[in-house]
């Protein structure tokens, strides 16, 4: 079974925004070893959107449409489902009532707009949403799998996880080859680096394949193998996987869906250590990660983003002299704000960084891109320096958090492996 | 005359990249008022390439092809135009000269993989590549403009403005129109609000036309208009605009490329006030946003993430008692918080955000989703609450931070106003 992905939104054919819902459906597909040859973005236009859900379902055996599920007028894919196969749009009471009570848990009244969610095309099959209003639906055509979600990614994932993935695994003939892949992901290396020290490796992959991929700031390898049974893909994977971390070693910071950030948390809670943070170029990024996990507040006490030199000094005890001599982007003011912010907080771990984010700031000695990171603990303080290129200023703070946070990850690390950073 | 995109490349089937090539084209048409209604992705499969290429070219004017053109034997981008228009492929010895001396500079070999790149459909013209060896093509085919592009992003865009694009000015037929577009950007309302509030202008319009668009958790109105010359556009968008804002009122906080954090940073600026901040949930997100906008440290002095609230009480001096009697997450502590970075950092403005992000953490009478701003100068202080539904932990820590900013977007506004926020 082949499946393919049409996106409904004039916002996307204007450009507005990237379609991401394409890739991350694409990508899921994949992962579950469904096949997909062609993706279709449509505008909010009838006739059109129609047509190309129509020839979809023409040349592939399921066909997945995201967008054009609001309240407004502009949202037609109901319209555009029931036109390609000729259905009638019917309203169904159970619908309207279901969006009423989001309403009233809401505390809102119902725009009279929302009940145009209320339609489905004749013998469709609706998903009720979690949070929103659109629900999405389900139709099988002559043994063809229709499916209709909203555009907004969260309850698009959820619905796909928890109601497409389950449909069309049901529906799926048995096919006797399981696909399992395995992400490896490297952050301090270079692309072309890692392929330098790996390619031997690369070279001799047929089962498992392996591909190169880089994501923000990240570079990432997946290992897909094909197997009759999932042991046997697991066994293919695990080998290649072994082989390419003892090569690349400590720049491996995680697998799969893992993150920085929750990897160095995972290793804060493991060794139970709070940390307390002092940022300057990344302006809040660091702290703004951290939290992104959830329960991070197990071991992380703040963050102090120092912006203005007075408030490096003020709050965080940064001497005068130490900015007047070296400048806020140096080693040494790196240091006293990692001490000074472990002390402030009484945190056991003090982590900083310091740099200089563009466009302006820069000058021959210390350019844009250059950041130091600094990392305190009691009995040991150190500080890293790091030139970064300059694409710009955004990157240059992407970069600089995942510095700190890498800072962070190899000294736990040390740690854990009995390593003399700590007592 | 209108255009359609196709992307070939299996690495956007398999969602192993987001196909932003698609999306910089769709915004680069729509800038020219080249009207564009279908993007199609498709895997690198001589077969399916082809097929696509053909159905664009019957429904579209213009396709423009980008991927492919690269020397391996995936790359065939130039096979499946020469099959869809039953095309024989040619070498051509200069382009092979030109890549040849492209390794020549490169002080490499040419690998002979890359005399592939030699080849064009029969009647196509080829575009030189700058820094690649990909050579893209211009095919006329009964009045129809085939381009193809390389998919590396800086080669694609370059062709895309020398070539391209004064090759289809050229061509258009002196429509004698213009398209302007003009973008409101609301925040605090939802989509279905803003749709209630303004549905007779909306019913009205067909020039401008008025399109609805969410984005982040800003909702956007796109007006675009048609005449004959940039005045009379200029003029339809103006007249329709005002009706909004007249209705919508301070709702609006920007137009067209204008971020929340630029428009709070451009009042501050404009008022020569300087901005501390205290996060709490929002875990460092208020001050990265406002440190994204290039010379921030003119007005932001610097943010206290006091995650813990013994981080709450001892640098920022939020009373204890406070905490204990309302709990960290209440108006009284938001107001606090604010006067305490306000007082530590010797701002001019204290703002403050407190509240749940979830997924844990909440409960009957404060719930996930509940988020306290608070405001603070020297003669003033306030605190605003916020619900918001639950989603998922990162949306309401963006909610907050939007909540943050604009709750000090609109007291710097009423201060612009004469308000009496100010002394």
């Amino acid at each position: 079974m082949n499946c393919e992905i049409v996106c409904v939104g004039t916002e996307l054919i204007l450009g507005d925004i990237v379609n991401s819902n394409a890739s991350w459906l694409a990508e899921h597909l994949a992962l579950e070893g469904i096949d997909s040859y062609y993706q279709t973005v449509v505008g909010d236009n009838l006739k059109r959107a129609a047509e190309v859900i129509k020839n979809a379902a023409v040349r592939s055996d399921i066909v997945i449409i995201t967008g054009g599920l609001g309240p407004t007028e502009d949202d037609l894919t109901r319209e555009a489902i029931a036109e390609a196969f000729q259905k009638k749009l019917e309203f169904k009471e159970y619908l309207a009532q279901n969006i009423q009570d989001k309403f009233k848990t809401w505390r809102r009244p119902m725009p009279e707009a929302n009940l145009r969610q209320a339609y489905l095309p004749e013998g469709a099959k609706p998903i009720l949403p979690t949070v929103g209003t659109a629900p999405g639906l389900i139709l099988e055509i002559e043994k063809k799998l229709i499916f209709a979600l909203p555009g907004v990614p969260f309850e698009m994932k959820k619905m796909f996880h928890e109601n497409i993935l389950p449909y069309i695994k049901e529906r799926m003939v048995e096919e006797k080859a399981v696909i399992i892949s395995r992400i490896i992901k490297v952050w301090g290396l270079a692309e072309a680096d890692v392929y330098e020290r790996i390619k031997e490796i690369v070279s001799e992959q047929t089962n498992p394949t392996l591909a190169f991929l880089v994501k923000n700031t990240e570079v990432h390898l997946r290992l897909t193998a094909k197997a009759e049974d999932k042991e046997v893909a697991h066994r293919l994977i695990q080998r290649e996987e072994e082989r390419i971390v003892s090569i690349l070693a400590d720049a491996v910071f995680g697998f799969d869906d893992e993150t920085m950030e929750a990897v160095v948390g995972d290793l804060l809670r493991r060794q139970h250590l709070h940390l307390g943070v002092a940022e300057s170029c990344t302006g809040g990024l660091i702290g703004h990660r951290i939290t992104n996990v959830a329960g991070s507040s197990d071991y992380f006490l703040g963050s102090i983003v120092s912006y203005d030199n007075e408030i490096k000094s003020d709050v965080l005890g940064v001497s005068r002299e130490t900015l007047f001599t070296h400048g806020a982007v140096s080693s040494q003011v790196a240091e006293e704000m990692a001490i000074g912010v472990r002390k402030l907080m009484k945190s056991d771990i003090g982590l900083s960084a310091t740099g200089i984010a563009g466009p302006s700031g820069g000058s021959d000695e210390k350019p844009v891109g250059l950041v130091y990171t600094g990392f305190s603990v009691k009995e040991f303080c150190a500080s890293e320096k790091y030139l970064f290129p300059y694409f710009n200023r955004d990157t240059v703070k992407l970069l600089a958090s995942y510095a700190g946070l890498n800072t962070l990850r190899l000294h736990l690390l040390q740690r854990e492996g009995g390593g003399d950073d700590f007592a």
